[in-house]
């Protein structure tokens, strides 16, 4: 049984949190949060997650609002066989040398660069190269989205060159600081973006280019695929292919699914924790083979499509399993996933 | 002087009446409304165009709000030497039999089909088709925009191949009973759209597919374009000639211009009628050459940018200008279109 800390208990934090005490062959050991907040108090008293703070400093607000900590997060990577990293973005490469200090493997998340590990991480991509590492990067929920579906599709079809145009989500569900509320705003405004190259850091040498651009919606990514192929497939064949593969669903307008909303309540109908959508949801009209380019369009949970690569990426660097296909099942399974 | 007659006056026709009525070779002779509304109203009582109805059984309904007509639409058309159509989609076929019947040519809007006239028209792509045509079609506002950027740079880019994701808003600012509100909506989920080939109606030959989806914002669609090219292009001569083209527009993200929200700020602060901006802004960022594909990304203001080609179009096709540019520089003068 591997003891895993998660340092950070926000969006990713708290559903990898919980997770991780999903697996039968590893363990929460402690959660941390820089604030008394709401999801602190929740850590403690509803999950029984021990809980550190992040700035010892603060040690008083936490007594004043009555919750319970167990004591800094250097004390909790001590006990840890490894981190999960789920700090704000600035906040983490700052926190690697107090990692490599004690000695505990990290998992990074995909607000950070690819140089600060030198290593990134996708289930199905790559997840041998992280076997046995030290500190990885589980790339972003745009890129494990295109990853998913692209590496999917990879041995049926002779990718040449892909270009995708993804229209985000411009906050959480859960945030109020953010927008925009009513314009559509080239993020970034220079084409490509930085979305095709953090492909290319788990699937390597693939031709990718990116356009990007935020909404105002909070409820999932939606991308737009063009693929040029070298070779002669059917649509019938992808929609196969793609829903062969777990962590992928093949979805229909024509059944009422035909919006990023319709996929979030029918992943409230499946009873999911926290009504999350751990799959790529492709709309299955959308994929059409025309003149050698294969189309089609896409969803992605930002909250929670990354979050059972970050167990993956727990049994991998842990050398817990070798074969990633048995991680992805006995993820998957504990999961609840399809 | 010419005589043009408004066939629904709601938000394209009222546009197109204020259009016409700013020329110097055509006048509004009549608009027409089938609900004594606010805009009813204020045709007459604000603007003075002589107010028909379209459905001669409501003229009590005008009375009683006080709202004084001139009679019906078929009394307005025989005035007319051109009519035109913007009545809601489903009505402008049943129309067109009326219009035969009354010897008076007309000028049908992009939520028509390309068959309905045979004919389909952009100022810049193909004036000379509807010279002295008697029946022809505005593309839409999409289309509009497609062509404007595409057909200003064919002179100097060898296009091979146009792909184009849509992301359009979801309605107009005064509608309330259309969504999405927090949802982003493949439309069609079938890909590739109609929008393709409907550029093709005005752009004979170019090869082109496109992708759509609606998105939870009123002000304007926003276009992502990837354009494979034939031949050597710098991004300067790019922006260059869209710079040079009138009703296009290269904006800086850098300079605030960095959404659609800001650039509905911009045509308020040019003092437009109705903060309209009949212009396609193409973000200066975004353009950029890569392995012989040219990527930008464009706006298009839903409501206004065809409104300067129906002007374009009623001169083409009663013959009061030969020459397209003359036609697009006095439509541009009168409208103060950049």
């Amino acid at each position: 049984m591997k003891s895993v800390a998660i340092n950070g208990f926000g969006t990713i934090g708290k559903r990898v949190a919980d997770a991780v005490a999903a697996q039968d062959d590893m363990k929460v050991i402690g959660v941390s949060k820089t604030r008394p907040n709401f999801e602190a108090r929740t850590a403690v008293e509803e999950k029984g997650y021990p809980l550190y703070i992040g700035i010892p400093e603060r040690e008083n607000l936490f007594k004043e609002a009555g919750i319970e900590i167990a004591g800094t997060v250097e004390d909790m990577i001590q006990e840890a066989d490894i981190v999960v990293d789920c700090t704000p973005g600035n906040i983490g490469p700052q926190n690697l040398e107090m990692y490599k200090k004690a000695g505990v493997k990290a998992i990074y998340q995909g607000g950070e660069d690819h140089e600060l590990t030198g290593l990134s991480f996708n289930s199905f991509a790559n997840y041998d190269d992280s076997y046995g590492a030290d500190y990885a990067r589980v790339v972003s929920c745009n890129t494990t989205g295109l990853t998913r579906t692209l590496h999917t599709l990879n041995p049926l079809v002779d990718i040449k060159k892909v270009r995708a145009v993804m229209v985000r989500r411009g906050s959480d569900p859960s945030e109020i600081k953010k927008g925009p509320i009513n314009a559509i705003v080239p993020n970034p405004p220079k084409v490509p973006s930085h979305h095709g190259p953090d492909v290319q850091t788990v699937m390597k040498g693939i031709d990718v280019t990116t356009m990007a651009l935020l909404v105002p919606t909070t409820l999932m990514h939606q991308h737009n695929l063009m693929v040029e192929i070298g070779n002669e497939v059917s649509n019938d064949e992808v929609i196969d292919l793609l829903e062969k593969r777990s962590r992928v669903m093949v979805v229909e307008a024509g059944a009422g699914l035909d919006s990023t909303a319709a996929l979030m309540e029918y992943a409230k109908d499946l009873g999911r924790s926290r009504n999350d959508l751990y799959e790529i949801p492709v709309w299955k009209e959308s994929i059409n083979v025309v003149d050698n380019e294969l189309f089609y369009m896409q969803a992605v949970h930002q909250e929670s499509d990354v979050v059972p690569e970050n167990v993956d990426a727990i049994r991998a660097m842990l050398e817990i399993e070798s074969d990633r296909e048995k991680s992805i099942t006995k993820t998957n399974k504990a999961m609840g996933i399809l």
